[in-house]
């Protein structure tokens, strides 16, 4: 089978390896379709390095192929999957008590993660979550992210006809969007780039604002008969995007933190705001096997659309181009697609 | 009736007023014991202004003296109650669901807050709460900062057997000791200052460290195999005392700003470790109905005594001596003794 | 002005009176729709009964017409409101914890209750929730009836992409889909009639099924890969309606049961059900600010269309005739438009 | 090794086995003492069936003694540990959304259950909670039924200072008892046996009543201002212990059906009583790790005494003995000591 390896960054070689064989406990599972999602992108850029080489790719999805003997479920091959393929190690303090995103020990064993860059992957079964037919390897490569987002709103314990301010409408902003109108929530995503506020109305935003421009705070209150935003998600690194929007919160209003920053960056916030408003200012990181199950049932309900995100499709032997067109700046989710030539 | 009148900051006028009439859904309350509170300190020394002259006290009991015809609830007159004194609109968003110490209106008209320092006062039936005769005056106007600190542990979602940081050891902190000691947590008190330490011992503390000497964030992982505190409450506005206890935190961790600083004052603290580790940081002020009936409820039953905490009673006579007491820093709470003369 | 006084079971009697003034602290509004709700019918039919006389109706809106000097909120003659003409007492326990649906004194002070037939009524400030000039006094007038079910849906703790099952396409079962489909929920409808199946249907259920003909436990197995619904509304008080809708229950799912029973009514289940499978069985009535709340918002954001639910629109002159329609069977709401000839 | 299998209800052989030896991800421990709990005396009596022969046990308590190459947790020989021996399948939908109390696939593979009368087992890493050198291998045999005590109130989202009717003084009882004073509830523990409402005085109910003597419902009014009992937990399986004690609820209140009956047994309460008081009845059995983690530290923490619990210590050789003992009424827990001749 093919398998496109990360030797250092910047270099994918793409590998004829033998098929693994699941073990008794485990399921053999052909891959169809794998985005090249931040994490991948950094790996290959080389801003944030793992123990090289390494198969790549954790957002993906494919078919059941083979099945172990000593499987509890009932899994049948041909079975549509989407895949959880970040490891956790189920033995410490967070992945017992339900935080398995915080798993203490997910760095240890760097190369037993994601691998979703080859064409067959053997995992244990609840790695697996089933999709219907009528979901296409495309959308459900989309499981894992979108599950994130669910997860990231799930934390902020948004309400039906809250109004949300997505900061940033990146793919992940973007993704938060969908969720959020799935779960009733008036949304507003600030974002200076056009292209990109254009594809957060076309999507559903119920406002767009471009933050070079519009007062946050001041627009905010206006929509709320002055009450302010109730919940707020981060999904935008740039430094100037925290302040404004932290200052346009309702009292007792929740902000996530969802992105991650490259430097060093602090809350631009006196703690009195925080103290008498009763803010709530949080982060998240990944998401746990509740929120993926919903992810996928959203894409198979057929209540969001996600492929006007999928902003072009590559093959093994395109990897290295489709990676640069991921990186260029102006696409959402690239995805590689194992099947074509 | 005798009312003490803050004229200008650190004066304090004795005035002989007319006993005021309930309306016909009102009750008037004989006031019998009083707290001289960081708010009432901070009005008497100058530090915290509203419009003067007003009649301080919002930590007050006392016993019903006469309720109006339209009152709905049967109260019965020489009732022993506690006394919710600070002003809400009742009208506002923030008070309409159930927020309301969020309140938007609540410094609209000054003059209609607190007054627990008179002799009598008159209040609406939904600023009583009745409580026992084995409860004393004393112990009974600790209902309200009492429910201030539930209202705080509530809010970080505390749970039994979780290991909760105090940070401080003033009369809030050793009442959010008292509290989170009955919802069955294991408790850190951090207090710089010998005789609160000892004090805190005193009251059940499970553990008591001298912030200058010992290294919080390695006690904290040291009595809890690695992982951390669950969560802090923040009660001393020192700026020194905030990062070493934020660094002491386990993941998904939950840490409420309870106190209130005099300058502007920032978290100390690279978001990357909010976002990678969940952490949750918040702020509360005051309490809503139900913690103060939980506070109550905490005082009838028996089970914590808030004795301790009095380092004085006052009357009338002497208000401003006991003002300088509980300034002088070595004081926890000072009281008016309505009757004392 | 014109009011409608139900002076007995079956007898309305349209009375000219005067037009109330507010007092300093009250406000007063001229209404212009109230919906004849199930209460509304059954004081009308007899079958339930409260001392007469009284002016019914409760599910109104209108404007503001006067403003009380006292009144705190900034509030605007000409204003667009919907109406709380539900009494809570704001003294009894439940009321001051946040939980005024189940006010201990809502039945002390009858003659206080409703009073929507009326072409002016005088309301606290609390009792008005604004709505835009986008929502007709029509939709507005549902904002109460779709609360109660926004608060059925929160006390399941229903979360996005749960599979609902909504037993009865009444019009309290369809307020019920409205607002679930809002949150996310995969809704299934059981309900006998075939008319309101079609309704169903067009309001946006993703299965509706005829609980004479479909098992709905099969059917519930079937679309949930085997583990059954996750949540349940019964609007029906059919007796044989509950069984088979718990049997369709996966584990630890919750059943709201929001129907009155006219007789006396058991749940039909061996408790080692209820033990074993973790199953929440509750019951909720009426609602609570916040609730009303996010009824106003939903109406407002235009995400809900509740304009099919109205069956007849009727008048002071015909409002027996109108009542007569509410109580043939074949409608939803029959709404009273105060202006109407 | 000795094992203590059960051949048919009533017949245990102790017979020597070879000790088991762990996989490269799995502990073996040295079982010191196991309970002999509800499900083994059924076993035993034949109340309950299970595919036989087995080992029962799973209340059970020791000492690591070997760890697998590939165990990811950093553990120590010797370390004390308190034993999940309760399997689940890791693989189905309740077990990967943290209900692993409620596995699908718990009983497909019987023989793999239990077995902590036994010398040695083998187990995987997370079915191990150390305990410090403080707490007794007795005391820590009750950390799972204890957990599921702690997950019981957690179902039922007790609150300090609430009321907590616990109908039954058993085992059950009395731990329910141990961990909701710890939450800080008052309890008040209905029981008709005499000597079980001596011993639950002696663990400090802070009420006992005898419900042939008491009228339950007019008690809890009594000591709760008219309001009702907050909460309850059904331990005894007496068809007449239930209806009174749901009569005596607040509302809003919940009853957790924590008994299984061995007769098919229905609620004895009007549906109308459940909707108009939005009372909530659930059920629970077991507990999930979180829960097991909190009645570790309750036990590590000191914050209560199991001790009075123990009724007798057994011994492989007397192990029919203690099972007559536990299965004669007036036993709380007997414990086999492994190491006791």
């Amino acid at each position: 089978m093919k398998a496109a390896v990360l030797t250092a960054p910047g270099t994918l070689s793409i590998e004829e390896r033998p098929t693994p064989e699941p073990k008794e406990n485990e399921v053999l599972v052909k891959v169809e379709a794998c985005g090249i999602c931040t994490l991948e992108q950094r790996l290959f850029s080389g801003r944030m390095s793992l123990p090289l080489p390494l198969v790549p790719g954790h957002e993906a999805s494919g078919r059941i192929e083979a099945i172990g003997a000593k499987v509890v479920e009932e899994l049948v091959p041909g079975q549509r999957v989407a895949l959880d393929l970040v490891e956790r190690c189920g033995e410490c303090y967070y992945c017992r008590i339900g935080k398995s995103n915080l798993c203490l020990n997910r760095h240890k064993d760097a190369a037993r993660m994601l691998g979703g860059f080859s064409e067959y992957i053997v995992v244990r079964p609840n790695q697996i979550f089933s999709v219907p037919d009528s979901v296409s390897y495309e959308a459900a490569s989309f499981a894992e992210p979108l599950a994130c987002c669910i997860h990231s709103l799930k934390r902020l314990k948004v309400a039906m006809t809250e109004d949300l301010l997505i900061v940033g409408a990146g793919t992940m902003g973007l993704l938060h969007l969908l969720a959020a109108r799935s779960m009733g929530l008036r949304v507003t995503v600030s974002e200076p780039n056009p292209a990109r506020r254009q594809m957060a109305a076309a999507l559903g935003a119920d406002f767009v604002i471009d933050p070079t421009v519009t007062d946050i705070a001041g627009f905010g209150r206006e929509i709320t008969d002055g009450i302010g935003f109730s919940s707020c998600v981060v999904t935008s690194p740039a430094p100037s995007a925290l302040e404004p929007a932290i200052l346009a919160m309702a009292k007792a209003a929740r902000i996530n933190i969802y992105t991650a920053y490259e430097d060093v960056m602090h809350i631009p916030l006196d703690l009195n705001t925080i103290h008498r408003n009763e803010l709530l200012i949080t982060g998240t990181e990944g998401r746990v096997q509740e929120d993926f199950f919903q992810a996928v049932r959203l894409l198979s309900f057929g209540k969001i659309d996600v492929n006007p995100l999928i902003s072009a499709r590559t093959s093994f032997s395109r990897l290295e181009e489709g990676f640069r067109t991921a990186l260029s700046g102006d696409a959402y989710r690239v995805l590689l697609m194992h099947s074509l030539p």
